[in-house]
This record gives structure tokens, sequence and C-alpha cells, in this order.
């Protein structure tokens, strides 16, 4: 791990570090000297860079979203802690670890999307196997679909998250199905994987989490909304109320109007897939609350997502009880 | 007109009337003697009939959304006024006017689709004209939009209202653009002949005002939003980011994500624009109620799309003041 | 199947039938002549009932909630149908058939609490399978367990109702609990059946479904929080903490303030259940809405449930497409 | 401009400056010595000063919303920025210029006052025309009115603010009431003129805006519907029905009970007119969002009034799409 | 008390009685014969009446809210009871009795208005006294305060339930000041006296109860404001504040903004207030659902105001509680 | 009173002061160097401590919730104020004042209990006389309610808070039920001493105000359930439906759902006492608001409880109003 991480920078410190570059202008100063302005990152957080002399060459050189190797000092201006760089260059591919500046699933990606293909592949349907399998088999998406993560914050916020919310899914998939006779495993599973690939294109993951333009003004559902019907209108004969009925999935799958669903579910299996979405991605948020070290031995860290702490239930019951006394 | 209307029969009446079929089912009686069932109706409303004889060649010619000519006796049957058919018979086109069935504009519709023309010819930037030229020029599409309803209830509910909506909103659109140089007018135009046209395919409206199973299963934004992007992709060389201002346009125009918009407006012709929608819409609920004759002197009919009565300005402006001492 | 069901009456028709009695009274004409006035029902609705002479008889013997059969003729007063009675007198055991005056479940009884003794068996956590079988084994509770439906109408509106409702749960928390390594089997089946162990008190079922005024006062949460905390007070050396655990599993099962629960879920069992009695409750009420033969070949009956009707897919899916020329 | 600018001081330097006294107070340390405590502000922000020695005859002179000369020194006290007084005196009103503490529109506010007279004029009903007339030229009113803000932050939130608002309006009512011919300009004009002539009071913006003690207890609605009715009552011969109506127009703008109206729009003119305002501050909201520099060449700075940012449509349309390729 | 009540008629009775004119109107039938259409009422419901020969006389001499003899018959039309009026005529003063046409206090309203003058005298501060005191002694108001209902539907809805909400008001005030030392009575008093005043104008209570034009446009609290800012106006040397304190507690006296007021609470003594006013009205509503016979003998009929029913808590209490074996 | 308090703590500062302590790790350096990190406060704040060297015998003796004495120097590291500790150890009790770290009622809190006790024995039925003189004669919870605050930041957030809130709710009972013959004074006075009782568990309070687990797992409604059931059950004879009553009268006091109350109140004693409950808390809040000395003369701290400022009346009544002149 590279150090020391901008979370643990220290006021007139001089350090030699790596960081993703989030900004880059030229500004001047009130006396129209030019600098070089820089937001730079880790995966700890972001701070200012200013540098006032000789930044041409690099200024040149480097861009938003490279990595950099900077040698700075640390220091107070207008009362927020910012660098002044001495020295800046790209940094070599060899030199740096991209996990330092986004963080990654800790599951074999290779191993998901072999499950993934292999679910694709258990599609009885024929017309929604072809749809399915056409679309995580083309390679742009693939690519895509094995590096996303499932969203910038909620859940599942790492590389790889996507795909492992989806894998989950088609698990629960099976066994709803499984459970209740009433509900078509194909189009759960169809659900499952395709209710998301719409993320591929609204978030940005290539050196932080963002959101892209067409991710803000259309969203994920609108966006995979336009792929899967392409997809579909590009396989001759798939039958259109099928096609009505896909588009349905995805559309209704937030559940509610206020979460951005423009249709609520109006189909046995949109209503049991948004409860296995919703399930998924609350208890992947409460596993992330979890898993920050709070201090507070009993409770997680706050789940914005949530709203709310979760109990460290091993520790609550392995804690002596009060003895009826101590309490009162 | 027709004589009688639904909402003009008597108990005990015997008559003779056109009606639309709304729907058609074979039943048999607890005892196992089958009788044809129909639901009959025309604009003022609907009926229950029930043929016992002879029915078998009339079920088998008639079906679904036909209109039909009856010789019927009015009956209250479970407490619920029905009519029990002597002969029903196919309707001939020349014995009937569709205007019995569902209320119309009183504006003339080719007229007001040439202003729509000229509004689309209007239009500076070329690909937009391009693109709703196109839309509103194919022939499939032309001929719906001189016919469609604006809405199943809420505003402009009668054949021609969306074409009447439509041209109101291009006024206003000229108007708003002229009033601040901040918006484009391509853009407001662009939103005015395109932000419905989904509806062209949400509702049926050949002999009643319905929804389709499409329309209530993904509605008329992501309706819309399927054919205006086809139409772009087949635009060679239209620009991506246009192609995604427009698709926000349309997913944004309801305003509020509670009222089915999975994303605010955040250009600001799409805040403009749904606010000249809004207006529109209800000012023409307001029209509506006013135009009921209600037996208040100054209160319109309550409008269930606004919530609330309103005030007959007129009426209220002519009533000489009580003088103060009657009032206490 | 008794004949006529209420639902049946006509007009001026003379019948003899059984009924149950929702409400007795003695009134007084405004001229001061007594008379019997009862509110009759079956599982197809309610009419009122008036007997003018000789009732004194009949007043003494038949209570509230009693099986009667009556000889009567059917009436309009007020505008309201009733009946007229002409003889009535309880019913004997053997004439009725109590499934028609309360909807039963199609399952077998028997078998289904069977399966609830075995999940209970299951459960590896001492503590919680000595509470748990202790609770469903006290003789009082397992004859109503085995009878109670699982609400008034929301889902699982019959007798019978709530043990199939739970022993689906049962299942599911089986399935999650698999998929989910971090989630305790133990705690999420003891949630599964003692989270509306409160609803055999707070609903009343002997005759028709309703609400105990305790019932209404209370609610099965708070009821159900009582029987529980004493059952686990009863077992020597429960440890206080899984103690607060149960309790914070059945006030947390409703998720939200707004449906009653006091409390969010702040574990993650509690989380995870539920979304399961969520997702089981409202497949349960689609399925109840598609169930109603609704004349409409590809929509449910509106479920108050759920705020929409259904589609029946398999219907909508066979029908064959509108060729793109009928739309347009 | 004067220099420095509050936003603009840096630690440990030594100023002279002009600076709006926010507050003045006299403290005592824990030692019991006594200080000069000021709360300094300019157009770009705030900052407290201390005086510790000499500060009793400048104590004495100065007062809360006067002008100050100030020598000083920038220094950081328990991690926030403070000035060290060397020196305060009170400003000469030609040593200042008072657009350097308020912000202001860059409208010629002689003009704009010009045509809301011209505006008045064109009334043609003649009880509103004296109304309006009489409540714009008051030369009190017609004094703030030319300074007045149209609100603390929402929209057009700067000296001017409220007059610019209201020609706008103005324009829109004319072309609105060209539109739709149902609705009557001279209630539309009567409304913009008035609707907001509360805010005289509501508001204070001699030295900053903020709120007067009334104008937080009452609300520019209530303010002005009391200005109104003392004008109009001093109208003799005033229809008392139209007193009524311009009365409702008033407590009725913000168009729902959350946002303060006591009463929704049940006149069409209050309908429309709501929606004219909402969509005037609005657009002024957007345009003060995107005014903003924010370093994100694409969007806007966020506007609170909003709850959004806005695209910068213009930067967008001409950034170069990226390949289908680059995206995936 | 005259009879038959509307609630008591019965199908082909003939009937002789006195009722109160809501409605009336010539109309024409299909055919173009004209009659007279009525729409009838007592305290005990309205009815639909019709007139179709020789009605010439009568409808010149009846007016709405007039009080008429008829002689009818009770007939069934469209399904609706209606009369068919045989003759119409004025009734004389002497033949009716006004309370058979609307509710009234069972109170002595002199001896409640006599305790009004009381609590205004008993006021300290002399501004208050003399602006409350001068209002409700105003010949005018004091006539109409002494009959208005508190509402229409919701609480106290007779004659003399203003009266009387506001003097359980001004007895809790005291109350609530003697229990709070930090709360000024004569400010409570004040409120308790004035906050509902504009219900002598928003409502009409002649002959049934209903909201006047004006009423629906502007609601009683801005209709007070008006009221009393210009009684206060008219007292020469009332301290503005105190005039800005006086409004404040009128417009917020509903407490949120949802029920209308625009502004919240912000002095204790409002804050109070709101609490004493929304308790008493409540009080009532539930005191008014409990009165009526509902036949169920622990519950009381539905309170729409309060959205629940209420327990009969006598009842219920000496109801033997089942022994818990019967329970299970 | 200790000296400094957190609040006076400057930068570069050597201090001797007595500290609560809320955490306490052993921690270690990046290079591995182990170190004791406390949470240290008292009743004006918190602020990190660290200790780096020698700290292993203080680290053993020290727990969280301890009082201690330290020596330090105040630094500011990673741009926040900490304490670098040179020696701690444990306070000795003569040398601290609780009332240094937790806010205290300034009520005679022995006058208070004896008040309470008195209330108890002043309720007629002996059954709810049995219960409450039972619940706050019990040693242990008496203790606790003489020392328990109302809530940890909403209202009466100091120790005695609770039982002042109690108090006061019982005087209000019995003005309330003076004034309202229909209800029980005793079911109020049950619900003013009991309705809280839970908290004395969900809040701990020994070294500062907070939640224990059970606290925010299952939350005071649900806990004082618990011991008031208890507590009747062991009263033989307790009639079954008033103990569904009191339970009613727990569950319902917040009101609504959404402030965590599973049941809207449906006895009017439960209604009434919703009320006063209310009215006292928010009138504590805004006592405690307009307590703090905001440097606005007119305008009392932001309450958050109450999500609004207070007007301090005096001041504002007292002010001279402006001349009309000086306002426009």
């Amino acid at each position: 791990m590279k150090t020391p991480l901008v979370a643990d920078l220290n006021s007139e410190q001089s350090i030699t570090s790596f960081f993703l570059v989030h900004e880059k202008e030229i500004r001047n100063t009130r006396e129209g000297k030019a600098y070089l302005r820089l937001e730079l990152g880790d995966r700890s957080g972001t701070i200012e860079a200013r540098m006032w002399d000789q930044f041409e060459s690099a200024a040149k050189d480097i861009s938003r979203d490279d990595l950099v190797k900077v040698q700075a000092r640390v220091e107070i201006y207008r009362n927020r802690p910012q660098l002044s760089l001495q020295q800046v260059r790209l940094a070599k591919p060899e030199e740096v670890d991209l996990a330092d500046f986004l963080p990654q699933t800790k599951a074999d990606v290779g191993k998901l999307y072999a499950q993934l293909v292999e679910y694709a592949g258990s599609i009885g349907n024929p017309w929604l196997k072809k749809l399915v399998t056409g679309i995580i088999s083309d390679p742009g998406i693939a690519a895509r679909y094995k590096r996303a993560p499932a969203a910038k914050v909620m859940h599942h916020a790492y590389l790889g998250g996507l795909l492992e919310h989806v894998i989950s899914l088609c698990g629960l998939a099976k066994q709803i199905a499984a459970h209740y006779p009433e509900l078509d495993v194909d189009l759960l599973l169809t659900a499952a994987m395709l209710h998301d690939v719409g993320k591929l294109e609204e978030l940005c993951f290539e050196r932080a989490i963002g959101y892209t333009v067409e991710g803000q003004l259309l969203g994920h559902i609108v966006m995979e909304l336009e792929t899967v019907s392409k997809a579909i209108d590009a396989i001759e004969g798939f039958p259109s109320n099928l096609k009505t009925v896909v588009q349905h999935l995805l559309i209704s799958h937030h559940g509610q109007y206020e979460f951005g669903s423009p249709k609520l579910p109006m189909i046995r299996e949109a209503l049991a897939f948004h409860y296995l979405d919703d399930l998924d991605s609350k208890l992947a948020a409460a596993r992330a609350a979890l898993a920050v070290d709070t201090g507070e031995p009993e409770w997680s860290a706050y789940s914005g997502a949530l709203g709310r702490k979760f109990l460290r239930l091993d520790q609550f019951l392995k804690t002596p009880a009060l003895a009826p006394t101590d309490r009162k």
C-alpha cells in the first residue's frame, strides 16, 4: 500500500507519494502570475495542490484521471490543508497499484463471470436465453460488467461489486422460484442479469467511481432500457408481448415511484424481484457498515443508505448480561 | 344524436337504440342454461345486458368494440338496472355517428395538424427539425396523433385533445423563449411535440378511451422514449449528446419522481417545459370542471385532477355584495 | 354448498336457507310495536332481516354468532334489500357446513402443523428451540394456531392462512440462511414462527374474521410481545441479551414506523426477515387478486392491499401481438 | 471595489479595509479584562474581530449596521480566522460604495420602475388600476420597491431583484392572457405587482438582506394582505367581491399549503399566476447556480432552492461525444 | 318536532310536512315540458322533489333558504327516492321550529355569552382588554357569535357550538397559565376569544351550515385577521409590536402549514394555544362520535375528523373478561 | 465548578483538570508503537487525548465512565484539538462534583418525589392506585426515577428532568379532568406516572446521558410495557380489561405511528394525555432554547426538537416600534 494516504497527511510534513488527478487547471494569482492547481486523491480522500514554479512541462504531460508521483510539502492556506508541489510527473504503471486508488472486490472476478454465463445458459425460454446471453457476451459489455461497481455509495460500491450483486441475485432467483411454483424462474434470472446493466454507462469507474453526464441526465433504468430494447429488436421474431414484459421488469425494479421507478410492479415476478434486489442491496449495506471499525464494540458505523446503525450481534450476545440489581 | 342515451333509461321502458360493446361473454345460469351477457355503452355511461334466447347467431357476429343496434326492455335485477335484449345486430356504419360514443374536440383537427407541421418547420436546429418532422409525418403516427385524447380522465380527455394540448404548448414555448433569452426555443418545441407521443400507444381510443396493456405496464414516458430513440438512431450523424438531451426532456417532463418522472429536470428548458405542460393541463382541467352545469351558480364541478372546485368568477363578480348589515 | 347465498338473493323471492347471526336486537316501531331485527350473513355478504310477529321464542334462543335456518321473503325497504322473516330457528350442527360461512385453506392443516413442529425441532440454539417448541405446543395456542387466518383482509385471509404463511416463511428462512452465511437460521426460524402469534388474540375467527377489542387497542405486535416475554421468563437461565434480540425481532418486523413497528430493524436477521414476511404477504395478496374472476381476461381484481391490479401473465404472453399496422 | 474582501483574507496578513458591522458587544476574558467583539462583513462573507486595547471610544461611536474603516491583522484563534483590530472608525459616506456590501441588480432600476408604472397604467379595470397605481406610487413604498431583493437566498437575492422579478412576471402575464382568452389580464397584472409587496416589510435590506421580526412572525403574504386591504378600503366604492378576489390572489400564490398558502388557488387566474411566479423564481435560481464558477465544466453549483445541480447545456452540447469504443 | 323527518320517509307514502329549500330550479323534460325541481331538507337529511303541474305561483313565491309546507308522495325515480309534490307553500313563522332544521347546543347561550364578557373583562393588559371587549360587544358580531357553529362537520357543528368551544378554551387558558408561570394569560385569553372570529363570516348558518364564497376563497384565518387588524388600528396608541403578536397568534393557531397556518407558532403562548385548541376540538369530535347510537356496544361511530372509532370505555370496563380458557 | 471546561481550552495551554472517560483504547502508530487513546469530556463537550509514554499503569486502572484527573498539554493534530497527556489517574470521589459532568435540575428532587407519591395516593381506583404505588415505590425504580432525564436531547435533558416532566403532567391531568367531566382522572394520572417509566432503562445516565443497547433495540414504550404488565400480573384480581386499557395508554402516548406509537389513541383519556405530554415536552424544549444566550436580542437558539427559533416576547414587546416613516 502506498504511503502516506491523504487521510494521513500532517501539517508541515514533506512527502513523496502517488495520487490520482481529479482536476487540473492553470489559474492566475491576483497579481497575474500563473500557477498549476490540481485536485489530487487516493482511496482515502482528496486534497488541493498548487505548483508555483516550473510547472509548465508537468502541466502539459498530465491530464485528469492520470496517476502521478509528487514531491510536496503539506501546508495550510486560507484555513484548509493543501500540497505545495515541488515536483510532479506521471507515475509509471509498475510503480502503482490501482487498488490504492479504488476499492475492489475480494472475489475472483473470472469465476463470478463464469457463473454468470452458466446462469444465462440455464434459462429455458429460448428468447430470453438468446437475449441475456447475447448481452452479457458482447465483448464491450462483458469487459465493463466484470469491473463495474453496483453503486457509487449505497451498496457494493467497489470494482466487481455489480457482478457480486448479480450472482447473489441469480442464486436467490433460483431458490425463490423453487419455493413459489407460480413464479417463472426465467423471468427472474433475466431481471437479475439485466436490471443494472445500465450502470455500466451510468457510472464511470476508470479511476474513481462517479456518474457520467448521461448517467446523471438519464439514470441506469432509462439507459438499460435502450440497451435491452435494441438487443431485443435485433432478435428476429422475439415475441412483442414478451418484450413488454422484459421492459416492465426493468422499469419497475425500484418498486416505488419515489425511488425512480416510473411504474409499480404489476407482474408477480417483478414484485418478487424488487424484494430480492432490495434485500441483497440492504444486506450488503449492513455488511459494509459492520466492516468499519468504529471503536464502539456493539454498534456498526452509521449507514447512510439505511439511516441507522446495526448491532454487532455476536458481540452483544456474548456480553454478560447485567444483573438486574446493576440496572436499577 | 342517438336516443335514448344510457343516462336517460327509465325502468320498465322498451327501447331501440345503438350501443358500443364493452364486454361480451357467454355465461351459464345456476341451472346450467347458457345466456349472452354484454356490457353496452355510449358517451353517457354503461349498462349490463342479457339475452336469454336465440342469442347464438348474435353472439357469433358481435365482438368487443363493435357498435350494435338493440331492441330491449329496461329491467331491474339484483337491485341494478339491466337491459333484457330481444334483438341485437351489428350496426351499419351509416346508421351511427361515432360522436355519440366518444367525446370530441370542437376544434378543426385538420387545421390543428397543419399548425403542428408549421411549428415543426420553424425549428432552426437541423437535427431536431429532422427528428420532429420525421415523427409527426410518419403516416401511422400522424393518423393517431390527429385522433388521440391527451388523457383518460385528467385533462383534454376527448378525441383530438392531445393535438389541442400540443398546439397550445407550442404557442407557449414560442412566447416563453422570447421572454427568457436563455431558453432554446428549438428544445422547447421539440419537447412540446414529442413529450406525449407515447400516449398514442399508451391509450386506446378506437371506441372508448382506455389503457392498452402495454400502456399500463410501461407508461407513455417509456413508450415514447423508445419511439423517439429509434427515430434518432435512424438519422445518421445525430449528435450523441443532443440525443441525451432530448431523452432527458422526455423523461423529466412530469417534474417529480412521484409523478413518474425517473429524473428531475436538470436542464433549464426541461424545467420550463415542465411548468408549461403542468399549467396547460391544469387550466384544461379547470375549464372542464367549469363546463359542467352543477346547479351551483358560483362553483364548478369538483375536479378530481385538481382536488378542488373552481369559482365561476364572472358570476361571482356580478353578484351584488351583501350590505354589511345583512352579514352580521 | 348452501343455496341461496346472500349475493344471489333476488327481489320478491321466497327462500329457505342458513345464515350466521352477526347482530341481534329487539326494536320498536314508531307506533311502539316491538320486532326482531337481525343482521344475517354468509361468506358472500350480509343482509338485514326483520321479524314482525311471533318472534319471541326465536329471539330467546338465538344469539350473535349462532347459525340459523330461516324461511323468508326478499323485500325492499327504504331503498335497501331486506329479509322479512317467516320462521327462524337454530341450525343443527349436521345441517350446516362452516365452510359456507368462512373461507378456509385448501391445504391439510394437520400436515402443516406437523411441519411447524419439525421446523421448531430443527432449531439448533437450545434456548430458542425450547422457547418456540414450548409456545407452539401449548394446547390452547396450538388449537388456535391451526385455525387462525393471517389477516382480516390483507393476505391469507382464511382459516388456516396463518399456518400456511408461517410454513412458507420457515422454508424461505432456511433458503436465505443458506444463501447468506452471515445470517443465523435459528433467529430467522424463531421470527417466522412467533412474529404473528399475537394474531391468535388480535383476531377473532370463530364465525367471522374480525378484531377483538384487545386486538384493536393493542395490536398483534404488542400482544405477542407479552406472550413471548412471559414464555421466556418462564425458562430459567434464558440469556437476557437473547431475550432482547427476540423482542427486537418481533417489534421490528413491520419494517417501518408507519406500519406500526415501534423500532426499525437493527439486526441483520430482523432486516432480512422483514423482507421475507413482506414478500410472502404481498405474493399471497397478488395470488388472491388473480384468483378472482373479473371478466377482464388480462387483469386481476384490484388488490386493496397492493393498490393495483396484476397482469395475468400467461394470458398476456399467449395473446397474439397486434401487427404494427393494427396499432397505428 | 474595496480590497481586500473577506473572502480574500490570508493568515498573518495586515490589512486596511472597510466593513459592515453585523454585531457589536463588549465581552470579558476569563481574567476579567474587557474587550470589543465585532462581527464584520462585506458582500463576500463575514469574519469575527476583537479589539483588546483602547476600544472605548470606538465602541461608543459604532453601532450595528454601521460601515467602518479598520486596520487589523488576520489571525487564527481557536482554529477560526479572526481580525485583531488596531484601529477602527466610522467610514465617511464618500469613502464607501454600498455595492461592496450588498449585491445589486445589473439592470437600470429607474427604467424598471418606469415599466412598472406603465404596466399599472395598462390595467383596464378602473378599480384595479386605481388600487395598483395608488400602492406603487406611494412614496414610501416606491422607494423600497426600487431597492428590495425578492428573497434572502432563494432567488433574485440582490438589491433590485424584486423589481426585476415583478417586471418579468408582468411580461409573462400579458403573454399568458393573450394565449388563454379565458384569463383576465388585469387580475394577472394585479397579482404580479402586488403579490410580493409584503416583502418590502418582511425583509430588511438597508445594509444586509435579512428578515425583520415582523417578517418572521407574519410573513409577506399576511403583511401584504394588510397593506392591500387597507388600500382597497380607502377607495370608496371598491366592489366587495372584487376585494375578495384580490385577497384570494395574494393568499393563494404559493400554490400549496406546505409553502405557506392558507388557501389553494380556486380562480383560474390564481392558478395560472402561481405557475408563472414559480417558473420565474426557479429559472432565476437556476441562472444564479449556473453563474457560479464551480470548476466543473459541465455542472452548475448546487442550488439549495432547487435541490439539484443544473447542466451547462452549451458546454455539454459542444463536447465531442465519446466513440462507443471509448465507453466500453 | 316535525314529522316525518327526511330520514323516516318510506316508499309510496303520502306526507304533509315542513322542509327547508336548499336548491330551486325550473327544468325541462326531454319533451320540453317545464317542471319545478327542489332540493328539500331538514336536520335529518335531504331529498329531491319535483312538481309537474301548476307550480308557477309556488315557484314565484319560494326561494332558496325558505321554509315551506308540502303535500307530496314518496316515490322512486331512477333508483333514488324523491318527492312528487302536490302542493307547496311558504311556511308561516309560527308553524315551524328552526330547531327542526339545524342542530343546536343544549347549553344556555345567554349564560355562555355572559361568561365570555366576563373573561374579556378579566384581561389585565389594557390594550388587549379594549380590543377583545370591543370586538365581542360589537352588536353585529355579538349576535352572530351567539349563534355560530364552530365548524361545518369537524367539531361543535351545531348552533352555539363556537361559543361553547371558546368558553371551554378560556377555562383551559386560565388553568394552563396558572400551571406554567412563563405563559401570559392575557395573550391566551385573547387568542381563545378571537381565533375563530373569522368563522362568523366563513360559515353561513341562517338555515343550514355551509361556507360562504368568501369563506371558501379566504378562510377564517384571513378573514379574522382583517377584522382584528382593523379593530386594532381603530384603537389609538395600540402598540405596534403587540399588534404583530396578536396577528401571529391568529395565523399560527392551526399549528402546521398543511392545516392552513401560514406560520408555525414562534411564541410560547401561540404554541400552547395551538395544543389547547386542538385538544378541545378533538375531544368534541370524540364526544360526537360516541353520542351516535351505532348498534356496536363497545365502539363509537367512525369519526371522519379523527380517522378512527373510539372505545366506549365504561361499557368495556364493565364487560366481564373472558376466562383465558375461552380465548384459547 | 471545575476549570478549565473543555469548551474553554486554548491551543498550546498546559492544564490540570478532571474529566469523564467516554472511550478508552490502546492503539498502535504506523510504526508499531503503542499508545493510549482516550475520549474525555465534561458537561461542556468532549476532546480526544493521547498518552505516548508510560501509560501502562494508567491504562490498567482506568475504564470507560471513570472520572480522572489529568495533566496535559492542548495541541492541534491533523487539524483537530487534542490533549497530549503527561499524567492521568483516577479522581478521588471527594475531588469531583458530578454536576460538572452532567446537567441537573434546579428543583429539589426529594420534594418532587414526595409530590409523586402524593399524586399516586390520590388515585381513587384501587387497582390503579395499587399498580402505580407499587411501581414508583419499588426501591430500584425509585432511585432511578429520581435521577433520570426525560430524554437525551429533545426536552428535560438533565438529571431529574423526568420527574419534573411527570409532576408537571400530573398537575395538568388534575386540571384537565376537572375541566372535562368526561375524562377519568385516575387513568390520566396513571398515564402520567407510568408513560415514561421505560426511560429508566432506555437511557443510561450514570456518567453521561445515552442509550443502552436494549434501549436502542426496544425503546421505552416496549420496555415499560413489560415492566407495567408484569406489575399488573403480580396483582391478583386486577381486571383484565383494565389491564388492556393501561397498556393502550402506554403504547398510544406518542399519538402517531411515525413517532413510534404502534396504535393511535382510541380512548379519550389516551387522546387527551397525548396532547398534555406533547405540550409539556414542547414547552420545555422552547424554554431550553430561550435559555441559551444567542447574542440575538430577540430570538432564542434554534430548537432542533421544534424546528424553529422562538421569539423572546418580553424583549420584543418592550422594543420601541419604528415610526412608519423609518420603515418605508
